[in-house]
């Protein structure tokens, strides 16, 4: 940089009160790829919907810019962005949902085995299906689609108890949107909730390799609030194989959510409850939702993979008897192929199909006809290093 | 990246499911820069228009970044947008418009003489104007301005027949919105029209060079479905002559528009059908739209270059013989002076004059006055390369 | 960069027309980081308001990208743009309000003593609140935050004097909206305003070092037109005390505003007179705004800062004797500790306390109740310099 210049072109980055710019040594900038990774996540193919009425078309599944790094040892930061979502800021965290990750990660303690992470980030939930790269995930459940708030603000602390085990408290925003916002979008009634003044939640989290990292355990438990009074509980657990060439995932949640924000099981009862009397659409209270994901991968000739995914996840209303246990399932599967033409690049020509199917049960059935989808895509999808 | 704390702070980017970071070898960390480019396209004057009553001001003509570059032998990418618009997702293809390419390359072969680019990418159309980069072209006709589908998802497989001649064949979305958005953001009627279940086109383009290369050629052919069982042709024959301080390209089109999504000549016939009892305003069906256009570029002394442009552009409704042949004419004329004090770089400052006029004719010629464009610039452009 | 491939994947920048890609010599490569600084601005916190209706929260209080650099000794460009603001253009000047810098400057003349800037840039305005790097300034006055266009389109003449003085000329869009987009989005009466043609403004500022650098002064003049044969006035003198552990600035302004489109005080007048026939709420004409703001940063112990901030300003309509001079005051401070583990890195733990109110006088007292905001925040802000 010219000092000179940027002196008499002064403007709001040139203060001398808060000297700005650290010059990387000789060393460091010879590292500069092994110090920075700069990442561009792409998914893209030819989808054909049959038994509804969208259009064919190439989609750009996937389009994200990561800028990540460490600085010096005790300083590392991460920025991840999506190139096809508004960047406008939400209501409540003052963050977009184009940006997944803006954070920074300070190191410190005995062997740096303490770490403060601050900013936007990944919801620290007990999911191999989430923490997958998405480049490589084509399909989610709606427990990561929808019930989950997948990024986040938030303040994580963690500790690296041995090589092999980790455990996290993440401090977060319930939702990225305030309480008035969630309520006017829906135009559902308040029945009585008011905002809490800290409608925050905490994630309590262990990361662990078993059996020489073969199997890799993600479990975590969450508390959270969003209306005043109203608490939420889940519970993820998260099991993954990892042989030489198949790998697995073995996913199992369970929530109650004192109010179904995410409105995957209100619409349902709302269809039903319509025909009432002084009856206005509003959010459920008292909602169970369940997930089962497994997906396999295998490698059956080099560079070729059969890839398979299944999920079951059910909604429940236990105090209404009428509504009742399972009153919503939503099923999925797909099966693919993938080929890996060149060893050293993770770029993939993949074909897959996939069913997903939304049943409604009990007294809510006869107002929800059953959803179907069926998608067949061909495509490519490349997780591009740049440096 | 320190890997013991990535796996402290795992989340979405870390699993070891699919290793996603390549670490490039010191060879390929010299050559950075011969690898990657990182580019900076801007422009920016102020306009004085002239004989409208759009106010003066100091414009961002285009503020476009572009990371674009080989992996390795075999697999480049290219990633394009805008810095001015917005990046919500268009509603057929998930990709917003202000990004322009978002694209992978892969080659492969014999001598990697094919190569396949997948994702959001340029129309392979044989147009000299549009090929031209942004930062260099002050002014377009409706052709590349209305008519094309620039930037668009699709599949392109081309081949290297020669050094000096190629082939593409490209598979792509007819329009980035879905056919309900675009009948809804219009208000118009759909007169029986229903969405096509494959709506997508097929360009297939030559590209030559001729003449050592003074001689450059870009045909197309295009053909391409919207509406269900409506289709269009366009034929585009781009020819450009390089000279040691000469350049000039003459691109001539002819497209038959079975329905006018562009709607650049529906609005003249839809104003002059007002009057008609039980008429409601729609996209003109089987319209002819034809463009010729021509630009010369001149350094008649060193650093100093005379760039002028003039185009002409007709509308026809050929079976509907009151409004006839050429019943919108657009006409536009450029002409400006350069300066590019420094050699080694592509910053220029200019001034130029341009001049548009669309005039009505015929049966619409009563129902729409002529409108004309006199704008006066001056400013600076700068095809930035940061590394 | 493959060349043979660029050719065989011919698209919107690959032009041989305007030769785009200038290739670094070796030299410059190793340079790199020299040449060219990528920087992250962050600052995120958990926000408790008190007193007011609000959510506490984590916030994303700044996540800014910059880039910038010197390409050549002559030629240098800078971007930079929030991750939490809409990328879709402002009506006037085509820009969006997510991009702070898209500028390049050019160095001429002897000595290179002139300059040349042209783009979106910061107004070169006279305020050392304004210049401290948004990173580090937590709350801003009024001035900034409502009545300044802080970035805009304009064209800056700038003469390096001596190493420790220069003068700035810019040239600049008065606001980034046109005329009728500010008073649609506000529904105000034109009351008989009329857009100017003209809409720009001009900054003459001066940026001085005395005392040895302990004493920087950076003073401006403003004028400027938005509605045709209404002009605007302004002063502002900025300060700033620089010693070894103490740093202080103390900022000072008047402005004379013909239409009061910050839309600061015409509110509350509004307020005052809709219970009168035949009112039709409007800007303020002739306006006068002043601000004194007084901010210290002192290291009492290595690595550990206190920093305080305090803002006094006054809305006055002199012409109108019932409401007359400082009818609105808005009155702020702040206090708060920072804690700086690394000693080369600008990455600050903080907490700090912050108290706004805006009290009416005079005939608008009753009609406008006073308003209070109490805020306490904890978090953590690092300026990142990638590389």
């Amino acid at each position: 940089q010219n000092n000179e210049i940027r002196k008499s072109a002064m403007d709001s980055t040139s203060s001398s009160n808060n000297p700005v710019t650290q010059q990387p040594s000789t060393s460091q900038l010879l590292n500069l790829s092994e110090r920075i990774d700069l990442n561009f996540l792409f998914r893209s193919s030819v989808e054909y919907p049959r038994g509804s009425s969208d259009q064919g078309a190439v989609k750009m599944n996937e389009a994200r810019i990561e800028l990540t790094g460490d600085i010096i040892q005790d300083l590392s930061f991460r920025i991840r962005y999506r190139l096809n979502r508004s960047f406008a800021p939400n209501s409540l965290d003052n963050a977009p949902s184009a940006v997944d990750h803006a954070n920074i990660t300070y190191r410190f303690g005995n062997e740096k085995k303490w770490h403060l992470t601050a900013g936007k980030q990944a919801a620290n939930v007990g999911s191999w299906e989430f923490d997958t790269n998405p480049t490589f995930e084509y399909q989610y459940t709606d427990f990561v689609n929808k019930q989950l708030n997948l990024f986040l603000l938030a303040m994580e602390i963690g500790y690296q108890v041995t090589p092999n085990h980790s455990f996290q408290l993440q401090v977060h925003n319930t939702y990225n949107q305030d309480f008035n916002t969630v309520f006017n979008s829906t135009g559902y009634a308040r029945n009585g909730l008011r905002p809490s003044k800290t409608p925050l939640g905490l994630y309590v989290s262990w990361q662990g390799n078993l059996l020489d990292k073969k199997w890799q355990t993600f479990y975590s438990y969450n508390i959270a609030q969003f209306a005043k009074g109203k608490t939420d509980h889940g519970v993820a657990i998260g099991n993954k194989l990892v042989l030489d060439r198949f790998n697995a995932y073995l996913d199992l949640q369970s929530a109650y959510m004192s109010v179904d924000y995410p409105n995957i099981g209100s619409p349902a009862v709302n269809n039903y409850l319509a025909p009432f009397p002084i009856f206005a659409p509003t959010f459920l209270q008292d909602i169970n939702y369940k997930t089962a994901v497994l997906r396999v991968d295998y490698e059956f000739v080099p560079k070729w993979f059969i890839t398979a995914k299944g999920f079951y996840e059910t909604a429940s209303l236990r105090k209404n008897s009428e509504i009742g246990d399972d009153f919503r399932e939503n099923i999925g599967y797909w099966a693919g192929l993938e080929f890996k033409p060149v060893g050293s690049q993770d770029m993939r020509l993949f074909a897959n199909y996939f069913y997903n199917t939304s049943r409604y049960h009990n007294a809510v059935a006869n107002t929800n006809p059953n959803q179907k989808l069926h998608l067949f895509a061909v495509g490519v999808l490349y997780f591009v290093n740049v440096f």
